[in-house]
């Protein structure tokens, strides 16, 4: 085999000359100038030192003397004020365009920043052209306008704080469950079951597949494969082993719907707990969850938090801040016959409306609602055997703005009980069976509650609904 | 409406005897007892310590006055030592039922443990008989056996601590990236885009879903839509707005593979820097990312790693040692033109086989292979311009036992150059672009690689392949 190897010392500059002369001369020009962030240099105390930074420009102002920029480059919300003599501008820096500067962090005169970035060169590494691009400068676009620009809203102000808020709320829910002992388990999102009959479901099967009824095994999978509407059934599997288990990932539903609430996928975190005998365990998990994610996203990402406390939706903070105080209220549903003889009627839960009033009548703080109606609530909710009401002992989290922001239960851990209502579950419950509960979370949700959004497309990088996949 | 709302004061008793006056009646009788992990009681320090533990049976040993059991609750390999009355022993207390236990922890005089638990009462909460349980007392199951049970085999020492790993793993690189500034995306699962023109697609369209030719609009989301087989376009985009990103989530192929080295649906950690001019700095990240999650996982789950470099795969631990402390080697590939040809003719990158002979030449340390063939590489990968060589400025991180665990490479951020390529991936390029470059990591392989496994069935909590999708 003639296959020749050149083995290069690592890292050696050698390597880079080979890669792109080009590159190379660029990178020894640079040598002397250490790469910061922007969010790094505007923390920074220490005035005179040479640095590069490079990033989006988010405004040009050319004076007679001097040339003002603000510079972006996403590691915070505060852009970064470049001063340079007026000498340095040049037709291609425009609104936009991404630039490679070099020069020295020196103590701003301004009220507004306490540093800014004198700069000795400026380059254009990236062209923008002012008209074509989608985003004006100075002007406010507004979030239904952004949306239809998925490859460029995350360089607005607005979505490029939300995606970072959704990081570190990402980091905030991981660490809780972490620091509480929980295992974290990948739930496949390829699954032949149907945790909640829920309808709704994505078929998956390889591009050109063909139904063909003749073929005696037409699936790739040997059976019908969806994607997922739940991890429970894999979490309960996992409760099982480890006693407490959680996964976060997305879910998936064929909903025909284009309206503010609804994604064909969206992220959800699941919970599962063994040994737990009351939905007192449960509430406590799902409070404690909400107050220590909310507390890390108001602390790490201040700044982020306020723009929407502050533009979007005012009066919000105060709401955050006073559900983070109160211990959250617990409520029990009563229905009479004939309310009852409704929800069954039209097959439905508590509708939206009556989430919000309940709320509101628990003065905005988060409200539980617990054991619902047996014949409302799926087959592996535990019952209650609270003969005649009948309940499940089942629990929704309904918060101001959202409504129903988590759903659980205790699971029917014991074996007669469920023989009665399903097979497909039996086998889960066959060896050292334990009561457990599990509740999930809609991510979504949690970011529309906490920042005062209304529409779950604003909250999440891709939004994917009906007749919409852009990207 | 006649609906009537019941207010109970948050987490008072009087709720739970609501709820289940017998769940009540058990929490007053253990209300003295702390409830306690397992991995928590073995680092005990404290001895009296009245506690309450639950968990299941790994093994009885009655004798004439004393009858021992071990007790694990998935929170550590090691189990705890339970010592009790002989009188204490039921028939239904047999290997894999689930028991609930109380008593005091007090110091071992075995050398085996610190603490033992003493146990005042032990009750069998579920079942599990010996006969039907697929798993026995006493015997070392193999992976392949194990695998058959994919909602029993968590219950196993060694896939338990594979999914301690994977989780604390998991942790780690999540990390890794938030300390260097990364912004974590949801990148999505479904997507109308192809991005590898990797083919093996699998298709998605609500269940039910037929492909009616005549229908002028026959898709769920009026295109065709895929699972992804990698979050990089996604990531590219957000690289556009925050310097840089990762995404670490589910990537499919519809390969009809059986093979060890496939699955359905694995894991990617992928990251997108922008502003990187050269291999180096892809290189650099790649091998920081190894050695911190390495570093992370030998430390923090040190009992579950070792059960596998003690029994599984000998000679592996000192392997992952020289790992961490060797600095990566950095190899360029020279093609003969008999060799390109062959390759060329194949359509084939590197194979297998010639990856591990280039890890074993360098000593069984990684070792990233530079600069391919520009026509091996996909269109986005930038272009050295080095004719008459010409190659791309990709790499790929070999490593022992597994062959190639990351692919990356500077992405072409030249428009010009691109729009001789391709028009899809145009309008990324257009406002503000900037050299940018990114790699992505198996992570299935990356378990595969620091613990010495083969099969890559064994790292995933639910394997999906061709003909199979249990649970």
């Amino acid at each position: 085999m003639s296959l020749t190897l050149q083995r290069i010392p690592a890292f050696s500059s050698a390597l880079f000359c080979r890669c792109s002369s080009k590159s190379f001369q660029r990178h020894c020009s640079r040598i002397s100038s250490k790469k910061v962030r922007v969010s790094d240099a505007l923390s920074s105390e220490e005035t005179g030192a040479n640095v590069r930074i490079q990033g989006w420009v988010r405004s040009v102002r050319p004076q007679k003397d001097n040339l003002f920029l603000h510079l972006n480059d996403g590691s915070s919300l505060q852009p970064l004020q470049v001063v340079a003599s007026s000498h340095l501008n040049t037709r291609d820096l425009t609104f936009g365009c991404a630039v490679d500067i070099t020069g020295t962090l020196e103590k701003s005169p301004s009220k507004r920043q306490n540093v800014e970035l004198h700069a000795q060169h400026i380059k254009v590494v990236g062209e923008c052209n002012p008209v074509d691009f989608p985003f004006k400068i100075k002007e406010r676009h507004s979030l239904e306008y952004v949306r239809q620009f998925p490859h460029l809203r995350c360089r607005t102000n607005a979505f490029s704080s939300l995606l970072r808020i959704r990081s570190e709320a990402t980091a905030a829910i991981q660490s809780f469950f972490r620091d509480n002992g929980y295992v974290q388990i990948h739930t496949p999102v390829i699954t032949s079951n149907d945790c909640e009959g829920a309808g709704e479901l994505f078929q998956v099967e390889p591009a050109g597949h063909k139904n063909d009824s003749d073929d005696p095994n037409p699936h790739f999978f040997s059976v019908p494969a969806y994607l997922t509407v739940s991890g429970q059934l894999h979490l309960e599997v996992m409760a099982g082993a480890f006693s407490a288990a959680y996964t976060f990932g997305p879910t998936f539903r064929a909903e025909n719907s284009q309206s503010r609430r609804h994604l064909a996928e969206f992220y959800m975190v699941e919970a599962e707990i063994a040994f737990t005998e009351s939905l007192e365990d449960l509430m406590k998990v799902m409070e404690d969850l909400f107050k220590a994610a909310t507390e890390h996203v108001l602390s790490s990402c201040a700044e982020d938090v306020e723009l929407f406390h502050k533009y979007t939706a005012p009066g919000r903070r105060d709401q955050v801040d006073l559900m983070l105080k109160r211990k959250f209220n617990v409520y029990v549903l009563y229905f009479s016959s004939d309310y009852f003889y409704f929800l069954k009627k039209w097959g439905c839960d508590l509708q939206t409306e009556h989430e919000k009033f309940l709320v509101k009548h628990c003065g905005n703080v988060p409200v539980f609602v617990i054991n619902y109606p047996y014949e409302l609530k799926p087959f592996y909710a535990r019952d209650n055997q609270d003969q005649p009401n009948h309940t499940a002992a089942a629990v929704d989290l309904l918060v101001p703005g959202v409504g129903e922001l988590c759903g659980g239960s205790l699971r029917e851990e014991r074996l007669e009980l469920l023989s009665q209502r399903l097979a497909q579950y039996l086998q889960l419950r066959e060896f050292g069976s334990v009561p457990h509960g599990g509740f999930g979370m809609g991510f979504e949700r949690y970011l529309l509650c906490i920042l005062g959004l209304h529409n779950i497309k604003d909250v999440i990088p891709f939004a994917r609904f009906s007749h919409s996949c852009l990207l």
